[in-house]
């Protein structure tokens, strides 16, 4: 099957959901990646703290996700990874991701990004050169993985803004988890 | 002359805006106040780097604004306070304000919210009882009207999380600046 459904489903999605003005959703998140600049002593810090954000962001935006976007479950990583770069990107900040580089065991994949509305007309100063500045979505597509039973990491290894071609968030599979139902008792 | 062709320029300029998820702004923006929160000891410093922050965005907003909005200037202080509650809300968070609360020498008026992207789903802690959580918004307001030389003070009145039933924001008059053409040599 080619790819045009899942292009097809995030159009509708982002169609039907409520949205904001792009430039003042890059400003404000602009906003938050300078005051962790201003609160951490060094940039590896700012990543983490970016990451653990989009971590809680994600556990919450999953629920929009589902409500919204006509999918109710993948049949496997390969579909999760489509449906991520093709539904998930394009529901939220309008733009998709492709999806390349997998490792030989189908539990790798790289998201390549080109702007997106984090990135757009942002220029990173000089002392930002470790900086991972959309480092939100790594935690963000953590996050959400996880609420629906999948344990990934996921790392930034390109970012357009360090002068790379393309954005890259790697995604490496850990683990399956399943259902738990602890006693109340 | 009715407010309808204010709210008519509203939505056109909001329909032709790149957008974003209004979730992930309403997350994307918590987020941020929640790390002042822990940054600053008190919630009047809260308050006072949102409405810097606010401020500085409001800045950069205003060109998007005349770009798109297709409004080149306003006859008055009344017409302004129109374009900004039908219009500038319109397009930048989808929502509208109204216009109240005139002081008699029409150099004064309040701005009234419901519900806005900023605060949906949102639950303040108990130690926010004097948080103006999406002070923010007065920044912008401010930021913005000096870019087109109208010196404004804006203060948080009254806010739906604080139990209040519509958020208000009052705009005061203080100056109308003329352009200036410093000297260059």
């Amino acid at each position: 099957m080619s790819k045009q459904p899942y292009q097809r489903t995030g159009e509708i999605a982002f169609s039907k959901i409520e949205k904001v003005n792009s430039e003042l959703f890059t400003l404000t998140y602009g906003a938050l990646v300078a005051q962790l600049m201003k609160d951490f002593d060094d940039v590896d810090q700012v990543n983490a703290q970016l990451e653990k954000m989009g971590y809680n962001i994600g556990q919450r935006l999953i629920d929009e996700f589902l409500a919204k976007s006509n999918i109710t479950r993948c049949s496997d990583f390969k579909e999760t990874a489509e449906i991520i770069a093709k539904v998930g990107f394009k529901m939220f900040l309008g733009v998709i991701a492709d999806v390349a580089n997998w490792n030989q065991e189908g539990t790798e994949f790289s998201l390549l990004l080109g702007d997106t509305p984090l990135t757009d007309f942002v220029e990173l100063p000089e002392n930002c050169s470790k900086l991972y500045y959309s480092n939100i979505l790594s935690g963000v597509i953590r996050g959400s993985l996880e609420m629906v039973n999948m344990r990934v990491e996921t790392k930034f290894v390109r970012c357009t803004l360090q002068g790379d071609d393309v954005s890259e968030i790697r995604v490496t599979l850990k683990e399956m988890l399943t259902d738990e139902y602890p006693d109340e008792d």
